[in-house]
């Protein structure tokens, strides 16, 4: 069976028409890495302080649905299940295999994986490429494995899958189900986005760290991801791409189907020096990456929190048609922040229509601003929402951005409200912490409207929305 | 006696030499602002949809040290006080007015504090010069009523006035008494540092919002804070100042001593146009404010959490020598991305010294990255202590950035133990949220080390320990 590394670089519109034999082995595999009937975990552990446990117990706790077989030769039974020597031990299939074992066993397990015809690997032991010498040559001995085997490896040196919509979690717990689907080569960047969309209620799709990525790498998981309903955006850290002409054909097609969210590692001189003592990877530089994300249709990020945001913003919200947006505030600080990073970024915050001024001026107290920001001053969350209906037609008005600086009940139900009557976004902030702010984001959230916690924050999402509909525009004219 | 409008314009070093009459009266009624013995709130109600019930709530529930005074002649007792029909009913002495009373009445009011001899008063109601001519008009009485009282006014259209270590709490009710004093012309701003101190066991000083500032304003209140032993940092939002000269003047004085942070609002064209129907702010030319900034040894920031970040790092870590940091971290990923903004900040990450990395490589596992990020890989917090503690005395490196990424208990043990060891600042990032994280980032709150949520916030926070640093050393060789 021919491998990855010796195929022809495939393209995503050949995958619906021409499913070859191998193509086809080849997405159930990745499939079963997601997906998994059954999981071996080779390396299991007793003893709370080792990763084996770790997985094995969050494996557990966040409900998997499938057959869980922890293997571990010493001892009988670990977390209530009953143990196996070694996978060709277990007499039912296996799906999906996670290595924590020592490195320097790691390739032994593997033969005994491709014996057992288990369809996909996850290697989480590090002590490869990353390590010297001695561990380069080990990888070497992995990559050959896979040759042999048709066995798809993720990793070494990774954290691990998880999909909560199968309860699959293997290094942090998370459970939330949600639509942002992620891929990085940093463990760390994974479980910061997963750990934050499962605090606010938000969730994630999916989540893989590709480590040293010998085998599986962002091309296999932009097309995995692309045809996976549950995943609305796919959120990709990256520090250097193997194949890049691959890539960008790939994401290029994807991107028209979903937005993609790109945070490059190693962007200065600095960053790139760290990037190759990581995953030794080839980061490259900068202005090549972005002008090959934009090309690709790819939104560049430029921080983790933003890569979060981001992701937030294209999972709920509908895009804009333009860059005009108005933005309603009870806090007139709130809404200068807005503006200033609002002008900074391109967009624009039209003066609201005589005929709407007129009307509002009829329905509210005169001390408020009928400007943009619009100041409601009075802090009713009503005035938030009828600010925004009475402006909802407006063609010069593309999004709304409502800023909530107030303990205000009710601002939730005046979103949805207005989110129910309009196909263009609603990006709302709500500032402070106190706990009427606390109750209304949680119930914003689990209506599917994600709220920012500071007025730059919403302006700069908008912004993501605003560029995501302008790749979108050019894509289809390009095409 | 002479006002502050007509007073020659002070600065810091007047006083300490030659505290007139004048001065003795006006600092006692500053004083008396944040340190009062008596309440009154005039426009206290019993309905809690209304203002004057909220704010006679907060500062019961922060459990006020002084005796509260509600004024409200239609009812005989709110929240089990009794109440009054006028300031002039009290027959105790009143140090200072809260008043939430509709516009047209509050002349009234204040020129009753006048008689019942009132040290100072805050001003909450909205209806002034930023609601068009009536309001203008009702603003110049209050200005001339404060002319003829010598009563100090905050306000009007401003939220209060806050001092967790005297128990008062008008607006949101915090009650951790922290290190952060926050001068604010937006509510806004003040209510979301406030809140994100509290929520984070950081806590505030005293946080004061201007409004209108019709009297009492920025310089006032720096001259104040300098002297407020609670103090550690001084957090500004301003969007105009009045009189730029006398300010530049005190700050100067002021941030020699600690720390200014300061966010402008209205940075932009569409910041700018805001602004000006906010506060009605002449808010002047960016540029024009960043000179002037600089020149007073005040530090600029961008955003909302930039000025929340900074202060929390200023509050409590030591400055940098020089700007080389050392970075350590289990996640490669984390590392990159704190380089890169690094990097782009002029920070230096140089490398460590041939004798330390010959004494790490003796203690630590051969696959740890011994450079600059410097990689643990093995997750435990001790082998992030040792790192640090091997290279506290390389004096070329100015600071620790200690980046955990991974559930790691006792991490704020290990961090505390280097604080302890070192006058260098050890600026701690913990990223996620599952509960381990939470747990060790509350402690090192509670131990005085401020933790920051992502590798970039971590590496501008360090870079405004090293800004700070410079505009002290520039001051001293210029003065």
């Amino acid at each position: 069976m021919r491998t990855r590394n010796s195929a022809r670089a495939p393209s995503a519109a050949d995958i619906p028409h021409f499913p070859s034999e191998e193509f086809l082995v080849r997405d159930e595999a990745i499939k079963a890495i997601f997906e998994p009937d059954s999981i071996a975990i080779v390396g299991a552990s007793r003893d709370p302080e080792k990763v084996g446990y770790l997985i094995l117990k969050n494996l557990v706790e966040s409900g998997f649905k499938g057959k869980l077989y922890p293997v571990n030769p010493k001892v009988q039974e670990i977390l209530d299940l009953r143990t196996y020597s070694s996978v060709e031990e277990i007499s039912e299939p296996v799906d999906l295999v996670v290595v924590v074992v020592p490195a320097a066993i790691v390739p032994e397990v593997l033969r005994q994986c491709g014996r057992k015809k288990v369809k996909s690997a996850v290697v989480i032991s590090g002590g490869f490429r990353e390590s010297g010498k001695e561990g380069e040559e080990l990888e070497k001995t992995l990559t050959q494995i896979v040759k042999e085997t048709g066995i798809r490896l993720v990793g070494p040196n990774c954290i691990g899958v998880d999909n909560p919509h199968v309860g699959m979690s293997m290094w942090v717990g998370v459970k939330k189900k949600g639509p942002i689907g992620i891929v990085t080569q940093s463990g760390l960047v994974g479980t910061a986005l997963e750990c934050w969309a499962e605090k606010e209620g938000i969730g994630i799709s999916k989540c893989i760290s590709l480590g040293n990525k010998i085998d599986v790498d962002e091309v296999d998981l932009l097309r995995y991801l692309a045809d996976d309903a549950d995943t609305k955006v796919i959120a990709v850290y990256v520090e250097g791409v193997g194949d890049g002409r691959r890539f960008m054909e790939v994401a290029s097609e994807v991107s028209r189907k979903k937005p993609i969210l790109a945070l490059k590692g190693g962007r200065t001189k600095l960053g790139i020096r760290a990037a190759s003592s990581h995953t030794r990877s080839l980061s490259g530089r900068s202005e090549i990456y972005e002008a090959a994300f934009r090309k690709s249709g790819i939104l560049s990020v430029n921080s983790l929190e933003e890569l979060y945001d981001f992701s937030k913003a294209l999972s709920f919200l509908p895009l804009p048609k333009e860059r005009g947006a108005l933005i309603v505030t009870s806090s007139g600080g709130a809404g200068i922040l807005a503006s200033d990073l609002a002008d900074k970024l391109g967009l624009e915050l039209p003066s609201i229509s005589e005929s709407a001024e007129k009307r509002l001026r009829q329905l509210l107290p005169s001390h408020c601003v009928f400007s943009n920001p619009f100041d409601v001053t009075t802090t009713t969350s009503e005035a938030f929402q009828l600010v925004m209906e009475e402006n909802l037609n407006d063609d010069n008005i593309s999004a709304f951005m409502p800023i909530f600086a107030d303990p205000l009940p009710r601002a939730a139900e005046a979103v949805k409200k207005i989110v129910e009557k309009t196909d263009k976004p609603v990006v709302v902030c709500y500032v402070g912490g106190a706990e009427v702010e606390e109750a209304e984001k949680a119930k914003m959230h689990s209506m599917g409207i994600p709220v920012f916690s500071s007025p730059e924050r919403a302006a700069a999402a908008l912004h993501a929305l605003a560029r995501r509909h302008e790749l979108l525009t050019e894509s289809l004219h390009a095409g």
